[in-house]
């Protein structure tokens, strides 16, 4: 099977199922808010790269198919508190209206919240898992979504707005507000798949690297892509006045600084025999990618 | 000792202990306004539910204090999130300006969402507890916090905000937006005492009077109380034309309401003889308190 075809039976699978894990008690207009965010789609990219690995393992979808819905369900919730007025200030996401435009800003409050809460319901009632692995799975959902993860990012990114960043900087923000939640969708799968602390690090390290590309494709695209690709505004980044690889290295450095990511992506894969199909063209595929 | 001093010496308690779960890595201004709310004190009456059981059950406070935090971690995200513009738009909190008025709007979204995870990190980083027991720690505080608890409460406030609640409707509010939280602590000790159900069940009961009787009694307050024994406006709910018990049923009906929680929660230790000390003169000196 092609990576593209790949990738699209895991994003069916996550858009059929995302919003199965609302609890049956929810109130109905936060119902709509959160299922509208969950099932707005995307690439699902952090779902896949969980049941990638985890797939290749044999653990049982009964099992990875939740604890990849969880990670996306952080994904979104961050999305959510990201596109607030205080935060990003964004009207659209994936060709739609954000959540606040269409729910108002308490219910969107709200609805992230909820969100993440859900994310940690669904580790915690995880069937045919002991408790000692679903520990160690909240324990990384925590902290990579947490103030040393993910929120660490946010704020940084938050605080450099309308400053010059330098590089190290810059790299700083997205090795924690995008490359955290990207790193632990790897770690959980090795996880599950009860490989050895080498294969652990090894997954992670490639995370970190794809990571980095994803995020500066994302800078690259925010000045060549097309809004109808996209969903987004194109040139956001540079309306909103934030440094980018791209501001800041200009778009051929950019390319090649991507592409050396995903070289040490692939090498990381090798070097540790970690031979899960997909992974490696996943980062080539990535920089050719049009949203 | 008298119940006061008991009180007092739990908050002294909490009020040392609390920001020291703030993750090293935490980014200084997020920390400084995360430290802000978290030490703004308050009565710190759900960590002290959690150690007035563990204590008499003999838990050690190794393990009760970070779990007693814990839950003060997700009752502060929940007024920094309700604090702001979009939902109760308040100023002040405590006597001192609100999260969001201190260290703006983005930042106290994020501060909020990272006390949140931080409160989950510091359940999966407990020391000397199985997994097993961690995990029922876990669901409960999920649960208690999620869509099908304290936020469901939030979202039934924010839609009743400007309509004529019936009091089916204003008792479902606080049954879930503070009720489940006040019934929390006293579960999660439960359970970390090992209790059997029975009594995890009379506590629970107990909590949800305590709750309700703690609601009525605010909402007296807000009419009776004043600004500073209070902290905050009063008749604050009345300017944000919310329904409240004193509104619906005047304030001797609301006064005799609270009052017949208390007796309730009273009896359900009694007919299950839980021998807490504290726990039943804590309601009574509930409805006489001035803030």
């Amino acid at each position: 099977m092609e990576l593209k075809e790949v990738l699209n039976k895991y994003k069916q699978l996550i858009d059929e199922n995302i919003a199965s894990y609302i609890p049956a008690e929810c109130p109905t207009k936060l119902k709509e808010s959160m299922t509208y965010s969950l099932e707005a789609g995307g690439k699902r990219i952090r779902p896949a790269l969980l049941l990638m690995v985890s797939d290749h393992y044999k653990v049982s979808r009964k099992i990875s198919l939740p604890v990849a819905c969880a990670i996306e369900y952080v994904h979104t919730y961050s999305l959510i508190h990201d596109d607030l007025p205080a935060m990003d200030d964004d009207d659209y996401r994936r060709g739609k209206p954000t959540n606040h435009k269409a729910f108002g800003e308490g219910i969107a409050i709200l609805a992230g919240d909820g969100i993440l809460n859900i994310a940690f319901e669904i580790l915690g009632n995880l069937e045919g898992v002991d408790s000692k692995l679903k520990v160690r799975l909240i324990k990384e959902l925590s902290s990579s979504s947490g103030v040393s993860g993910m929120i660490k990012g946010q704020v940084h990114d938050l605080e450099g707005e309308g400053t010059n960043l330098n590089g190290a900087q810059l790299e700083d923000i997205h090795k924690y507000k995008t490359g955290k939640l990207l790193t632990a969708p790897l770690k959980m799968a090795a996880y599950l798949s009860n490989l050895d602390d080498k294969a652990v690090n090894a997954l992670a390290d490639y995370g970190y690297h794809f990571g980095m590309a994803f995020q500066i494709t994302d800078d690259i695209l925010d000045v060549c892509g097309d809004f109808d690709s996209l969903g987004k505004s194109v040139g956001s980044d540079e309306k909103m006045d934030k440094s980018t690889y791209v501001s800041l290295y200009g778009l051929e450095k950019a390319k090649e600084m991507a592409n050396s990511h995903i070289q040490k992506g692939v090498n990381e894969l090798s070097i540790n025999n970690i031979s899960v199909p997909y992974l490696p063209e996943l980062l080539t595929y990535l920089l050719d990618r049009k949203a």
